[in-house]
């Protein structure tokens, strides 16, 4: 049987509309519908719901802990908008422009007890506190990577190792988790740990392919504006490759743009495209790609899921990542 | 028996003490470990403890819960200082002026993980998941006073009904639920209900009583600038009282105050003060203190505890609210 993705998508949109955040007052309670209904591609739910699938064809039972997920991540961005001073959000007002950072506070706040709420709704007595219990343990590695990206921005030395292990704590292992808690319900037992690997070493994946994409990626179909990073000083993947790989002189250049408080925007951003060409950034960010995922890969082929339905949770990576493989 | 106030003060320290809330980044787990040791007087676990030791003497089945209400108790204001740009909590640096915004934010989300942490791991599986769900509500109620608390600084109409409803959810719903959770885990039963309106109406008391203070307070006891509601125009029981009572002369001359940007604080302050002591709102104020008080000790009654022991809480909520009587 072959994953119905666009109904699957449908019916996690359906069940977030359904959600009952609450009434009054009307100010902590809009912002909440207004974050979960700016939308996106939805890839933890998705995510759930194929960990589910693998293992059991009716991914109904998953869709409450995949909304659930959702919900968290969803408060995630609204308290992370505040911190980074992030205007804008999917092309749409952060709730901390639109509103104000008290409200956007809040309406996190309350968010993330929302999200306890529905976990407390799943069914299933037998797997019901033990996926809280995950739930919890991941929420807090969430806050952990975001004040370790924090700490990055206002420390000149990080090591590539440390940033991924940042990226694994703020991206990676909600994304694992939700692959995780699917399987769980879906009565998957120890094998759900893969599940869970899996989707951390394509997470890591994902933020990698995120980073080069900012700084080479069609402004039309990325969405974003190319070099965000570069202007922002941001430490990614490839700022740190390209200052470990430098010779003498690039590295000097490279140090003064990352340091100066007055430059050309334009500039800036071509200058250091240009060294990460001339070093070759690109083969570098493939290489370390293809090593996460053919881990990945190697962690989905040690389950007991059969193998359509592996080549299906394959093909649902490939899709997350814009891989042509 | 008589309940040893002193034995389990040190009790709950002891349990707030022993919590591992998470060890990296420090960043982050340091403000939580500060935010917990500021102190106080723990009035919410104390109450969780006389809730449950009014019908079972050994209150040690309720520590963990009310260590996981004080967790969120101290969630809340590490977010409401940063709302509030508090710089002094307690007579020390808020987490927000000792860290920094983000931070705060970040931490006091980890606190609300933390306090769902430690409710899941009360032993007692009966009642374990209902409290859960009694938690998530009134942690929502808490999040919705304070958002009513942030609507009415900046609407110049508030009922004194309104003004009621806004500190029954910001404070009183969790000295209620204290109350009520102790008295769950001790097998209260349907008489439960009755300790969370007892909790309630004390609260309503206590929050009164401290908007008192704050105007005739003497300020080495109360621990706070005197006059401090009245120099930032907050709402509170005794404005919006003198508001109502006033003639229009008294009118004009708190409208005047409450709105003016240039003032001496100083005479601000005295001239609202002998407002109010024209108006005899000392009257008022002991007035709806002892309605309420009255509702709640008939509700107190109206349960089967003990003479005793409800004499221990009755004098217990006197202490809270620095009653002789």
């Amino acid at each position: 049987m072959k994953f119905p993705f666009a109904e699957a998508l449908k019916d996690i949109n359906a069940q977030i509309a359904e959600l009952k955040f609450g009434e009054k007052p009307l100010e902590l309670y809009d912002p909440i519908r207004y974050a979960m209904a700016l939308g996106g591609k939805r890839a933890r739910p998705m995510a759930c719901l194929l960990g589910h699938f693998a293992y059991q064809k009716d991914y109904s039972q998953a869709l409450l802990m995949a909304t659930a997920i959702e919900v968290f991540h969803n408060f995630t961005l609204v308290h992370d908008d505040i911190m980074d001073q992030a205007p804008l959000r999917r092309g749409k007002l952060t709730v901390y422009t639109k509103w104000n950072m008290p409200t956007a506070i809040l309406s996190g706040d309350v968010m993330l007890v929302c999200a306890y709420q529905i976990l407390a709704q799943i069914k299933d007595k037998n797997h019901r506190e033990k996926l809280m219990a995950r739930f919890s343990e991941t929420a807090k590695e969430v806050c952990e990577g975001q004040q370790l990206d924090m700490n990055y921005e206002t420390t000149r030395e990080q090591t590539i190792e440390e940033y991924i292990e940042m990226i694994r704590l703020k991206t990676a292992v909600l994304l694992g988790f939700s692959f995780e808690a699917g399987a769980v319900l879906a009565g998957a037992g120890e094998e759900a740990k893969f599940m869970y690997e899996f989707g951390e070493l394509i997470g890591l994946c994902f933020q990698i392919q995120d980073d080069w994409l900012d700084s080479f990626g069609d402004p039309e179909k990325f969405g974003k504006l190319v070099g965000g990073d570069i202007l922002s000083n941001k430490k990614t993947f490839l700022s740190l490759t390209a200052l470990k790989l430098a010779d003498a002189n690039q590295k000097k250049e490279l140090n003064h743009w990352f340091t100066t408080d007055y430059f050309d925007s334009e500039q800036k951003v071509n200058s250091v495209l240009k060294i990460y060409l001339e070093l070759n950034l690109k083969e570098k960010v493939d290489h370390k790609i293809d090593l996460l995922y053919a881990k990945a890969k190697k962690t989905l082929f040690n389950t007991s899921i059969g193998p359509f339905n592996k080549s299906i949770i394959l093909s649902y990576a490939d899709q997350l990542l814009a891989r042509e493989n």
